[in-house]
């Protein structure tokens, strides 16, 4: 693709380097913000650079925040004796969409994974086994994705927890709310069955 | 979406404003750029203010440019007799990455369209009406996408240009190269039977 300006060069080439975006995509991306007003487009600007310093990891959860301490570990209608250990901020977000969960989190910033290189030292395992001795925390809930890595993760951090009264559960997997056994695959289906549920338990949480 | 906090929140909030991008891919831009480096991140943000600031329009052909007049515009080895009329700076790049055309642009930065809100004003017709006069334009090539506006639209402005010896072309319109006749639309199938070429032209072209 040839282009007329070098800046319009530079912002695309910037564009293009996110997740997802071609150069094409870019181009009308960077043709879009040239049609705005200048300062529409310094706001867009400093929104992301202003988010990339200033943006904090909470001391408490590795959460996102703006403070030293993120907006969920500082709300005190929050269970403080429980804790939903995730893999990233996204994971967060997605608990917190579905406005059911009352307790804390901890991101634990990946899983454990030899493959990728990703050791229990990368990730903030240690701070998790403190903070649950420290706080006292009642519960434990793992939401990792069901995967080796996953289930990997949740074996090793279980074995370094206090042998004291943690509760350590994890998210159900099963069949999707609306999916069909027809198409589920085999460990799905297989996992549903051994963790079948009593009947009174399923119709109580509709 | 909740988010955990407000400086990731305007950020993504910027990046939904964008064409096609909704909130989740927008959270995934801005995740993405809080993994880079302060200073990559930076460097993105400089970019898109940088363009948006200093980018210009070419004295002569409106199209982008860093300095009064565009690159293609002050290169000598143009020919300076020959304009190609484009809608807008994506058709001149277009047009460009074919690497088969070595005359000016004109880009009017729209076509006529009473719907839109979009009259001869709007559009650089005087500024091309003036340049054909003053620059002895010996070929003007429509290069419009083939709509009704588009149509209207090189239909004025050959009425305004002055009656000497400009030569005034169209882009043929046509089936695509590796088309299917089965596929095409009747109008398309209809034009190119009436603007049946000569094979040896056709031939020679190839």
């Amino acid at each position: 693709m040839q282009l007329p300006s070098n800046l319009l060069e530079n912002a695309v080439n910037e564009f293009s380097r996110l997740p997802g975006i071609g150069k094409k995509t870019a181009l009308r991306m960077v043709l879009h913000l040239l049609k705005q007003e200048p300062e529409t487009v310094q706001q867009f600007s400093e929104a992301i650079s202003k988010m990339r310093k200033e943006v904090r990891f909470c001391q408490r959860c590795y959460n996102i925040a703006d403070t030293e301490v993120c907006s969920i570990c500082a709300n005190p209608l929050r269970k403080q004796d429980m804790i939903c250990v995730v893999e990233n901020i996204r994971d967060v977000i997605a608990i917190e969409t579905t406005q059911q969960y009352s307790g804390l989190y901890h991101v634990l910033g990946g899983v454990i994974s030899p493959l990728d290189g990703v050791g229990p030292d990368q990730l903030t395992i240690d701070p998790l086994v403190q903070r649950v001795q420290k706080e006292q925390t009642g519960e434990i809930i793992f939401a990792l994705n069901p995967t080796i890595q996953g289930d990997t993760t949740i074996y090793y951090i279980q074995k370094k927890l206090p042998q004291h009264a943690v509760k350590v559960t994890t998210i159900s997997r099963g069949i999707a709310f609306g999916g069909e056994l027809e198409y589920a695959d085999e460990m799905t289906l297989a996992r549903s069955l051994a963790n079948r549920l009593p009947v009174e338990s399923y119709v109580a949480n509709k």
